[in-house]
Order: C-alpha cells, then structure tokens, then sequence
C-alpha cells in the first residue's frame, strides 16, 4: 500500500440540537496522512434519514472519486441520528468504509435512545455495521476491507495524533465554520 | 526560527455576487507547513467595510491568539471589494501581517473599479499594503515583517505548493463548504 493512498475523512458540523433542522456535513479528500486536496461539503436534516443518501451523491459527484481507495466516517450517525447505513454507503461508491470511535459506544444506551424517538429502523443499521473491534488507539467497524488492510490505512493516515488526519480535519472543520474556532484536537 | 512556527492563514468563502449579502472568511492555524491544529471563521458583508473589524475579532478571541507568530492574507480583499486594512489589523492584533498575492496586480483596473463603485477610501487601504514584492513564486506585501523573516516563514509553511499551506486550506474549506467541493489546488 502506498504511502499517498487516497482516501476520504467525513465528518459533520456542528449544530444546535434545539434550533438547527438541517447541519453539514464536510469531505476532506486526503494524500496520505499529510496532504489535504480537496473539501466538499453536503447538507442533510438533524435526525434525519436522508445522510447516506447525500453522503453517497456527496462521493460519487466528486472530481476526486476514481482515486478514493476508501472512506472514513467519525462514527456512525451524522447530525444527531442521522445513522448511515454503511452497508449502502460501501455498496453504491464501491468503496470500504471505516467508521472510527474513540470510545466503545453504549449500545444498550443508543438503542434505548432510538427507540424512545420512535427510529428502531436505525437500530437495525447500527447491528448491520458490526462489532467494533480495538485497533491502534480506536475502535474501528469495517465494511468491505480486511483488518488488516485498515490497520494499515489507520497506520499511514494517523500522522498527528491517533485519530486518521482526514476524520480530524474534517472535525476540525465542522466545529470551525459554524461555532466560530473549533475546540479541542480532534 | 523554529519548523514549527504558528500562523495563521485567512481566506473568503465563496459567494455569489449577485445573490449573496454576506460570505465567511475562514482562518485556519497552522504549526509549520503540515499541522493544521484549528479553524476558525466570521462573517462579512460582501463588498462591505467590515473585514478588518472582524477578522481582528475573529483573532483576538482566538484561543490560539498567544501563540500566533503571522497573519497570512491571501490578497488584501475578502468578500469582493471588503478591503482589510492591513495596517490596522497588524496594530490592533500586535503581529505581522503578510499579504500573498499569485499574479501582480492590475492596480489601474482596481482603482478605476474602486472609484466607479465609490468606494475610493478603499484606494488609499490598498495603496498603505505597499508594493508588492515577488518572493520565491509569489508577489508579498508586507507589514510588520523585514523581507528576511518572511521569506522564512514562506519557506517553512509552503509544503505542498508554492502557495502558504494555511492559505492553501483556508481557501479549499472556503471553496468546499459553499460550492459542494473545493476546485483548483490552491
């Protein structure tokens, strides 16, 4: 695998849970764990269903899409429960996705939380993506690579802290156009 | 003066002149030419007399402030014809402020544009920036800063291109964020 392999960080902004119908979520196309070549940008609804549908057309319109070796999702859901459907995401970009945690969700506590807001469809969503498994200083679910092929991405990506740079910047991004400076360090 | 010199890069978002009022200006904090540690944003009015003011703001208030060693502007004007006053945002935040320019510019043309919009006072910004001077690929104009010590700091942060990286960044994030995807490469 090449040290400039090329893949994509996605992120969303910032919102207001009380106030925002609708937040964006941020692309950065990545060179490697150093090279930052491009950003795009996508808006889908707070709690929406409509993220993997956007997130999808987001990739597959983008001028950088044949190069993408893969994807990087900081977690599952996008603006509050908008879960992605990884499955669908990997399937229409015909690319592996690696969604990144910092820490093990509480699952039991999700699930309660979705099926208080009447969303047990997405429930469904979050068993499809599988287990997270430890890797590195992250746990990571993967869909369409192997371990070891992802800890190898997850190793040439993670050059400033233990968190892939495209994922990081993307965060970076989303807190700083819409809160005005991003806070902490990724 | 250290690899890891902390600037600042400024550039607008993008907008569209006949539609839009007001646009971002994204600043993003560089440490040397490969660590974007945070982004930061304002809004200004398009064609406005706003942006000193509030980039200066958007610095203060920075909690990157005390760290901060140069201001780099790509061009004197965000938002159209919101010139910054680069005198005053040099004074008013206590750092040198380095203007990177691509092409030296037509000043005839800008100031005929300048008067038939009457917006002269906006001349005498443009004419105090200084004449710019090529340095390495680009033309500068510099406050605050002897040709020496900026071209080191041109040096250290221009990693990836000919172009400043936290220029590079601010103006992909600005491009990513409005148009869907960030076009071009600097």
């Amino acid at each position: 695998m090449k040290h400039e392999i090329r893949v994509l960080g996605i992120d969303d902004a910032s919102f207001d849970k009380f106030m925002d119908r609708r937040t964006m979520v941020i692309g950065t196309f990545f060179r490697g764990g150093n090279f930052l070549d491009g950003v795009m940008s996508t808006n889908i609804t707070v709690d929406g269903t409509d993220s993997t549908a956007k997130i999808i057309a987001m990739i597959n319109r983008s001028r950088f899409k044949s190069q993408l070796q893969a994807i990087f999702l900081d977690g599952i859901a996008v603006g509050g429960f908008n879960v992605i459907d990884v499955g669908k995401l990997s399937r229409k970009t015909g690319l592996p996705v690696i969604v990144v945690i910092r820490r093990y969700p509480d699952f039991r506590k999700i699930k309660a939380a979705l099926a208080r807001l009447r969303m047990q469809e997405k429930i469904r969503l979050i068993e499809n993506a599988g287990k997270p498994v430890k890797m590195n200083r992250v746990y990571v679910q993967l869909t369409g690579i192997s371990p070891e092929r992802a800890k190898r991405m997850l190793d040439i990506t993670c050059t400033h802290s233990y968190i892939p740079e495209p994922i990081r910047i993307a965060h970076l991004i989303g807190q700083g156009i819409t809160k005005g400076e991003s806070k902490g360090n990724a």
